[in-house]
């Protein structure tokens, strides 16, 4: 099924609000003018990025060159308090913050709540209290540092929305359309708000930032840089740098796992074990067709969306990856006990250090700080 | 010349960005759907209704009822503080505030620093700046009373923000197009920026409102009005009504006077009497070709932008202007001895008295109310 995809796909379309997988990502480097991602460079570099799930980047020299030279830069990234949960896809994302803030990075973290109210109804008061209750104690079970995390709530953010009007002087109607493929006035707007977030911190003193995001979010990265750079002589801004994350993939593995979507999604928290174990059971693996097949040919791992969820997610300890891959490709399980013995049991010790840590966040809550502007 | 452009002009233009002058006010109404202002409906009608400044409307009916019953209703009106003028078409507008205003309005004045730092590059503390020392007391010396005024910065409120935000859902890309001509994002920004300050005053309690403006601001009523109904069941909005002033003219009565154009407009303060006088010396008159022909024939006061200034703006008295009116077309003046007659005595006695006021109106600053959001 995955196969078909990519021979039906003839054009490649980047957009932050569908839901179509990638297949070619050198493709997609190559077409939209992004860098192969160069683990090299990296000081220290993260199982994110040891695991091939950042494929690709912008400027990662810049940010790499602060890092070792001890010099300020910037990560950025945002909560949406629409739901009150968080997928993987996410997960992976809060992960490459977390790399930065180790490495050094002034760690701004935003609530999109007025987008949230926008454009999916929760009311302002309703996505400041999802965000206190969960989103920002999850951040931080997730890894952030809350004692170097600034935290703001778009709503209470003047400045920039400010911004977001400046940059909105620097666009094209038609460029924009080439970057989004669509000038829907709501488009507009977030997008725009997204730019003044992104070039927010850089308003007191300009500084090279990074910002981590899953690859449908190109778009913005794009269009920030632009602005960035149109902006330089006024405000001295340094085009933003970016990592991308590959798309994580649905349980089915036929679309990306989004909040947008209600199926096919492994989310956090997880607190019904039968139902996170009924899910992983469910999903796409690279197994063949019979059994003979299998123990003759062995597992494809590349095709399986177990071996996705625990490289990316759930299996930290590289031996033990390493042994679920071996043991693929030499037959060794049938896909039922591979699954049983590493993704339910990766799942259960993930969902276990998260709901510990969770705990322990949300006494910490009151570290937490707030931006005023 | 304008009886050329007439007929050059194959298609009615409503642009707020653009700058053609409207000859057929007839034809506007009824290819954009506007609505004919009925005199005889209106409570005390002002001057500007009295003498055909106010050619249309939209939904005065639910004003002048709200009036006559003493219901609560809002009148809004906007300050651009990107230079240290007001010209005569915004003093019109001002007139029309201070009718509803006296009429029993609560009064809204925004200050539009954010999209005059974004447009035209004006820091948001030069723009508060400029409001506090020039806008807000001249607004004041105009007719608007301090203590039924409120006033709020845009760059300080956050709840218009938001509700631009939500306001952005409701319109398609191709609706914009129809209503602006453009999408272009600096528009839609500055466009729904506007639908939430023209909403604002009903989101605690929604009720009938009025919005005053020149011709060229009618795009943004009519998007504010298919906004308020697509947003009824949620949030109570009465679509807004509003007056509609025709353009005032450019001193040779090519295109419309406004705050764009550097040449061909009156503005207020003048600080220059002798300057004053040269202007206005130069602004276009209905004469005829030769003196002869003047006194045989009159002149044409409906061509004369020197009477068109008289009547909407520098002679209140009606028996006055009524003899200038006379005068002319009974070729009793020759164009120079009208213009130093009624427009230059009228304009001096204009400017002194708005000095005047100004004066006292810079004192009574500490009595301007300030909205908290």
């Amino acid at each position: 099924m995955r196969e078909n995809m990519t021979k039906e796909k003839q054009r490649i379309n980047i957009d932050p609000w569908g839901k179509a997988l990638v297949e070619d990502y050198s493709r997609l480097i190559k077409e939209f003018g992004m860098q192969t991602f160069d683990i090299e460079e990296m000081p220290n570099p993260s199982m994110q990025m040891k695991r091939g799930l950042i494929f690709g980047g912008q400027d990662l020299n810049i940010i790499a060159e602060a890092m070792k030279k001890k010099k300020r830069f910037y990560c950025l990234t945002g909560i949406m308090p629409s739901s009150t949960k968080i997928h993987l896809g996410t997960e992976a994302v809060i992960q490459n913050v977390k790399y930065f803030q180790d490495n050094g990075a002034e760690t701004y973290v935003l609530i999109a709540d007025v987008e949230s109210q926008a454009a999916r109804g929760v009311p302002i008061d309703e996505g400041r209290k999802r965000a206190m209750e969960f989103h920002i104690p999850a951040y931080i079970a997730l890894g952030l540092d809350p004692k170097k995390t600034k935290f703001y709530f778009q709503s209470e953010n003047k400045t920039v929305s400010n911004l977001a009007a400046i940059c909105s002087q620097k666009i094209t109607e038609n460029e924009f359309r080439a970057i989004y493929g669509s000038v829907h006035p709501a488009k507009v707007m977030s997008a725009f708000t997204q730019m003044g977030d992104i070039l927010f911190p850089q308003l007191k003193e300009p500084m090279p930032g990074v910002i981590p995001v899953g690859i449908d979010q190109a778009p913005h990265i794009r269009m920030s840089r632009d602005i960035a750079r149109r902006l330089k002589k006024e405000y001295g801004f340094f085009a933003p740098s970016a990592s991308y994350n590959k798309y994580t993939s649905s349980l089915d593995g036929s679309f990306k796992m989004s909040k947008n979507e209600s199926v096919g999604k492994i989310e956090i928290p997880e607190d019904n074990e039968k139902e996170l174990e009924k899910k992983l059971k469910k999903a796409l693996t690279g197994g063949r067709a019979t059994a003979e097949e299998q123990k003759k040919k062995g597992g494809q791992p590349e095709k399986c969306i177990a071996f996705e969820y625990c490289k990316n997610h759930f299996i930290k300890d590289d031996k033990k990856l390493g042994k679920m891959y071996q043991e693929c490709l030499g037959g060794t399980n049938l896909c039922g006990e591979c699954k049983q013995k590493y993704l339910i049991a990766g799942a259960k010790e993930f969902f276990k250090e998260f709901d510990k840590n969770f705990k322990k966040a949300k006494k910490s809550i009151g570290k937490v700080k707030f931006i005023e502007n």
